[in-house]
C-alpha cells in the first residue's frame, strides 16, 4: 500500500452544505482511483471526505489533534493520535503527497503555508486566495469540482514502485 | 476497522538477531489476531514487526521521524510523515492501546514513559527494569515470548463497537 | 518578566534589505518599549529583529527548528531547541501575544494562519494579502512602519499583573 | 546569554516535601552560578527550582504543554507556549545542556529517555534507577545534594565563546 497515491483533504470542522457535498465526493473519487485519504479526523470536510472514501471502500487515515482516539468522526479508519493540538496540521500536510483545500478556515490556512513550504501541492475548491505586493499568489491550483481536483492531485504525484 | 485493536511495537533500530525473530513473531501474532500494528517506521524491531504483520496481510502503520516518506521500512504500508524527531515517539504510543516493548535503548526507554504517563499497558520483552527508592517498579509486564506478549495486550485493550 | 509583553516577528529567512531594515527597527522599538521578542531564531528577518532587540538590551528569544542550539543567530539570547522542523512555527506564535509579519514566504502563511487560529492578533508589513469568496479578508492590520507596528501590538495585548 | 549553561530541572508536579526542598536548593544553585533554568514550567518540583532560580535573580524558562501562558507557575519569566501536550518533555530537554532529575514519575521517566537520545548527560537525585538483561544501567549520574548536582551538570558543559 506504500506506492499508493496519498491525498488530504483539508478544511473546516464547520463546513456549508456546498462544501460538505463537495468533500463527500473528494472523497468518493480519491477511493474508486485507489488512493488512500488523509485528513485531520474531525468533523465538517474530514467527516464527508472520509465518508465518502469509505463508501468507496477506500482507507481514511485521520491525524487527530487530542489525546482520545473516540475524538474520530465515524468513518476514519486509521486514527493517528498526536495530543499536539494545531501542530498536528503538519503532519497532516507531510504525510500526503497532494493537498486538496475545500473551503475552509484559519486552520486551512496553516496548512496551506506547510504544504507550500515542504513543495507538496495544493488543489483549492472555494479556498483562500493569496496575493503579495499587490500581485496574485498562484502556487494554489484553482479547480472547479471534485473530479477535476482528484484527477489534479493524481497528474502532480509521481508514480512509485513497491519497494517489498 | 476503527474498532480493531492497535498495538505499537516498540525497539531499537540496532536490533539483535534474537530481537528481530521476537519483533517479527510478535507481529505476525498480531495480523493473526485481527490487530493493527503501530510503530516507528524505521530498521531493526519496526522493521521485523511490520514484516511479520505484513506477512499475514495485517495493517502496518510507520510513524516517521524525518520528512520523507521513502526512509519507511519496505512493510509499513501507512507511512506517517511527521518532521518532528524525537518527539513522533509520543504519537507512536498515543495511537497505540497497548505497547509491546522487545529490547530497545534509549528511544524505548522514552516511549515506555510516555505510554505509562498516558496510561497504556506497556509489555516488556528483554526490555528495560525500573526501580524506585530501591523498590522494583512493577508497571512494566513482562512475558517471556511473543504469544503471550499478544495475549496479553489484548486482554488488557477493551472490545470496541463500530461508531458507524 | 511574566507581566511584560511577549511580540513575535515573523518573516523570512532570505529577507530583501528593506526587509531587514524594518525588522531591525521594530526589534528596537520592541525592546525599547519594555516587550520580549520571540521569533523562529535564525536568519534573515529573524537576525535582523533579535540584532535590533539585542542593540537596545531587550530580551530575545529563538524558537530553533532543529536540534542544535549553534543554529541559533547570534542575537538569540534565549534559543529554544525543538527539533520539530516546520511544526515549531506553531510554538512561535502561540508563545506571543502579538505577532508582527515583515514580508515572508509560506513558512511566514503558515504561522499567520496559526496566529489567527489561535486570537492572537497579526500585524502586517508587506506581507501576504487573503481573499475569500472574492471578499479580501481584513483580519491581518496592515501597517506602514516600525512603530506603527509596536504601537499596535501594544494596544491589543491586555496588561497583566505580576503573579509573584 | 546564548553563552550561558542551560540546565532543566525535571521532577513532577506532584512532589513530596524533601523534593521540593531539593529542586529550590538546585534553582538558586544554578543562579548563583550564572546559569539558565530550563523546566516544564508547572508546579511541585518546576515551581521550586524556578522559585530558587528567582530568589537569585536567575533567568527561568517554563516549556507549557498547553495553550495558556497562564498555566505557567509564578516564578517562570519566559513561558514558551507549546500545546503540545506531553510531546513538551522533548523541548524541555533539547533546550538543555544538562537535566537534573528531582524524584520523578512517567513524565520524568520519558524525559530521561529523551535526554539519553539526544546525549544530554542525565544527573539523578533519588529518580529511576533503570537496569537491562539484569544488570544496572550506569548513565545516569547520582548525586546526594543540590551542590554536587549543579557541581556535576556545569563540570559537564562545555564553554562556550560569546558568537555576538
Amino acid at each position: 500500500m506504500q506506492n499508493k497515491k496519498f491525498i488530504a483533504v483539508i478544511g473546516s470542522g464547520q463546513a456549508t452544505a456546498q462544501e460538505i457535498k463537495l468533500a463527500e465526493a473528494i472523497g468518493k473519487e480519491i477511493a474508486r482511483r485507489g488512493a488512500v485519504l488523509v485528513c485531520g479526523g474531525l468533523g465538517g470536510v474530514m467527516e464527508a471526505a472520509c465518508r465518502g472514501a469509505d463508501s468507496e471502500n477506500g482507507t481514511t487515515i485521520g491525524i487527530l489533534p487530542g489525546d482520545n482516539r473516540d475524538t474520530a468522526n465515524p468513518y476514519v479508519q486509521i486514527p493517528i493520535v498526536t495530543g499536539l493540538s494545531h501542530a498536528r496540521n503538519v503532519i497532516v500536510v507531510k504525510s500526503a503527497q497532494a493537498v486538496i483545500a475545500v473551503g475552509g478556515s484559519y486552520g486551512t490556512l496553516s496548512e496551506i503555508g506547510h504544504a507550500l513550504q515542504n513543495g507538496i501541492p495544493v488543489i483549492g475548491l472555494k479556498t483562500w486566495s493569496l496575493s503579495k505586493d499587490d500581485k496574485p499568489y498562484t502556487g494554489i491550483i484553482t479547480v472547479n469540482n471534485a473530479a477535476d481536483a482528484v484527477e489534479v492531485a493524481f497528474s502532480l504525484i509521481p508514480d512509485q514502485p513497491d519497494k517489498k
